[in-house]
């Protein structure tokens, strides 16, 4: 069935599974210290524009915010987040698992705002018992976030303005960053994120991988012992390989920038469709995910045709959906929605 | 370089490598939910002889150790391992992250005897202060150990005859599961394991697999909310086929136990090589792992042709060495050996 | 210094101390196994009219609250609690620290409502995606609340009637309970109390001992090898005659009511003399903390001579303070205070 | 009935309890923020002959162990102890709780020794594996130990050399620290304990106190925000000054070392009575706990008229029981047991 359920219905890109074929039977080195981890590290940090930012790859995005969180904090600290963060909702309380509240604020279409973040953290050290409150030790924010918005890059200054003060890393969830540098509607450059955050996550499991997620910390700020932190919390692979061989193959000739542009054409193309047959949104994003409001009826018929994601219950009669293009999506799907809307 | 470093040195088994290919665009659910997943579970049910079997996937050994050790002990109890098993000492205390006790036990070849932990269980509840104690909630074995060395079926059976008399599940890792069973010196079968043990798991990552651990719950014990669980832990692929389609593989026309008797037919011969040579064992194991002993000029030399890995010092100038054989050794490798030996 | 900072100013009653006196050489045994706990544990079931229920005692509010919760909450669960909620805000992350989110909800008074509850309830269990997120376990109220005021009988049974529909217990943290119960403004006896929640404690330290909450289990809903989680916590104490002839004390002879009602006549003073004075009351709780708008000049002057403590600041030159009266409060402290408002 | 059973079997030393009642009313700062704390922390620094000292009051001797080792350790590190000592055996997991292993090494008499410690590092840093291992982060050890022995001042030297010789801070449990020093049988006095460990505790509860032991640090290497990581554990008493009044009174006029005095006095008496009546040592020690084997039928016999405790079982027919002493210990009480024996 053509769906737009999410952003991971499809295997990887086919040039990142070539890849792994050609190298499948080299022999190498476990644990990440292999020449094509080495090598995807290298085409990172250039196209970061960061030449000493350190490079770690992690398998899965929730895994990959509670090893960066965890690591990051004090004992003494949580990590501010919006409210609709991905942290705050979608993880099944990873964080709070791994010891760290989730000091969770208000939020205009899923984006923290720096005066917000100011008003809170001043109101924490003002407030004379703070000693026994939580201490905000880290801020995190996604781009895209939940909804698909995009911060500015005068957002995103704003916001480490306010971290730079308070002494606390700004990082930045890039589950679907690919799609948000490839927006017609934004600003920011992967340079500019390895500007103003202190460490972000390229996502590779959304974007065209199969798996995998690159962090990068950009201040020399990468937490001491830190293979030994990602083995005790279960997540080193055996064969690093894996990631190190993907993540090579998408920084090549901007393969991820090119599937990303790609999917961002679909998008547009998209919601071209869902206007065309006056259909509401209930947010028009500027990145990969729609969200539309159908009535039951409409969405029990369409469920027989194509594939999309509930959102949530509007009201009685109505819900929201959400429908997703990728790397993957083709005009074909596109075609068949119009023809079945 | 030609390597007998370890069992995770190559990709996948090219017949996992190509489904992965073949499946690649189909537009699947997330999270496990995929036909793959399905299907594989369905195979390794079969291949159990064990039709309630749970089957669940996880993407590593560690992983797969922690998650399924802290979901199913209680918040009053640890688990009993031998003072060698890997959960002891080389997952860098990944269960006690987990908030819970190894309790390491004296071995013998790496294994766990049934005397010895019904005498500790004994004195355990024989001790009027055990309420102040880490109670004994489970037990792990590897099988094969992390010395190559295998259970026999009595063995087993008087493991699980302990584990039953103190409600202990009987836990078995089986990182290296396939090379165990396809041994020519066992009497054990992926069946005896079904029926002894509580829960075990299946290892891809070391048998032919890019990734990935298939855990089977014999007796409907699976715990509830286990997916949860997982995602808590940060270790739920967006991805799910990536396990799915490769199980699914492994365990299509007995791939999984074919590539794991050619691995053992390298292990023989590797043997016959190393005795040829008038190599001292150090442990010759009845499974893909050898440990031999070597002077350390020997050592520095043979580096530069082959690899292989360090196990521990012997004395001021000698060392144990490892060699092993996987799927992906060829005759030509171990020709190879024989000639820089 | 007269001293409204707090209700833990004080030492304990003169006649806990007392029988801490008195029993002093008496060999007993340790960790809670002495005649007094058992006495104790005896005259607190009788005074909440539940002869079932499990009475344990822990040593302050903060250990109690992380003790119960995390011993009660399941692996997927998280306490659901208004954002004022003392174990949202002011107790460093202990609930996060054992693992678990606490889930927090719009509060009005510093009280959780009914219909707040159901609707989050309701609407997790409508999501789709409820498996990937923390589910509602148990339901955190605190009575008085962090703002002294008091739930009435029907809006606690319109909370439990919730709890019991979606399975959740209901616990409600007593630290100041004697002063709630004491109340001339409250329909809620402790009857009521032990009848309506799953698990409550009755505040020690806060109300006339040195140190000591009594939690009381309605259900017999105490989790097992509870005496193994106390101590795996730090918690348990050697010498738990402590605890246990302190709330013998407590509640023999009514004790713990008297001095509760002598801290509530208190209070209606105070509440007279801050009235009397003009001053601006922020909050005029019906229980034993009044929090008052005073300028920041007036607040200057007045720490020279009384204690009371820091709230909130109000605005630029206003800031909201807190008087608490308590066991101890005396009506000379009261004369004071007026003679220098 | 007269109780050899344990160090924790009558309430606080008449002095420490006098000091609580002529406290009792004065109205005081909570959370150690008062005067009696502040003397009390001044007394113990002169005590120590240690002036840079940071001395901080918790309540119990698991909570205080679980808590310096928790916020001493890294992430990547674990805590080496004697697989004999209380942190391994009878704290009920509480270390593994927080997070951390303890790694056990073969003791002699309960005792660490430099040797044994020694070759444990070496072989740690010596393992090419070891950044997949628990890295030995502090050093453990109790003086008395679980069996009464001490230290001698040139062992404790030694095992100091090794801790800083590879960066493990040197903590030292000193539950029943005043018997050890005021045993007749040891060369080490308390400024010994401040001058080579890095963090030790005076304890409280087995000597004099109704609760509470006075934790030192004494390189200036407190945690940062302790007072934070305190509350978080749920460990931070609202009324401190339980903790600051009695160790100010024990530090007053050498009260701690004349009551421990006593108590190595009775100890004296108890072994000579033994003796006397022919009794076999399991463990003759030279504090305040002996060790003796009896029959299974005098066991029975004799807890008619006294108590003791069980150690272990010896044989099908013997049992190792343990007799102790304490401050509260009188002649009268020796006496009795010399009759009964």
């Amino acid at each position: 069935m053509i769906s737009f359920a999410s952003d991971y219905i499809a295997g990887a890109h086919p040039q990142v599974l070539k890849r792994l074929m050609e190298t499948n039977l080299e022999p190498l080195p476990g644990y990440g210290e292999d020449l094509y981890c080495a090598r995807a590290k290298e085409k990172i940090r250039a196209a970061c524009g960061c030449p000493q930012a350190q490079v770690e790859f992690l398998t899965g995005g929730t895994q990959t915010n509670q090893i960066v969180i965890s690591t990051l904090l004090g004992d003494h600290q949580g990590v501010v987040a919006a409210k609709t963060g991905h942290v705050s909702t979608h993880e099944a309380g990873a964080i709070e698992h791994a010891g760290h509240k989730v000091l969770e604020l208000p939020q205009a279409g899923g984006k923290l705002c720096a005066d917000t973040l100011r008003e809170f953290v001043q109101s924490f050290y003002g407030d004379e018992n703070h000693e026994h409150m939580v201490f905000p030790g880290m801020v995190y924010i996604s781009h895209p976030t939940e909804f698909g918005t995009l911060y500015t890059k005068a957002e995103l200054e704003a916001l480490a303005k306010v971290c730079r003060e308070y002494d606390m890393p700004l990082f930045l969830d890039g589950a679907r960053l690919g799609y948000g540098l490839m927006s017609g509607e934004t600003d920011v450059t992967l340079e500019d994120i390895a500007r103003t955050c202190d460490v972000f996550y390229i996502g590779g499991t959304k974007v065209g991988a199969l798996c995998g997620e690159a962090v990068v910390f950009t201040r020399n700020n990468r937490p001491a012992h830190f293979v030994n932190a990602i083995k005790k919390r279960g997540a080193l692979l055996a064969k690093g390989r894996l990631l190190g061989v993907q993540f090579d193959a998408l920084f090549t000739d901007s393969l991820y920038f090119e599937l990303s542009r790609h999917a961002m054409e679909m998008a547009q193309e998209l919601r071209a469709v869902l206007h065309e047959k006056g259909i509401e949104f209930y947010l028009e994003s500027p990145t990969n995910q729609q969200f539309v409001i159908l009535d039951d009826a409409k969405v029990e018929e369409l469920k027989k045709q194509v594939s999309f994601s509930f959102w949530e219950k509007c009201d009685a009669h109505h819900t929201v959906v959400r429908f997703c293009t990728s790397w993957s999506t083709t005009r074909e799907d596109l075609e068949f929605l119009r023809a079945v809307l």
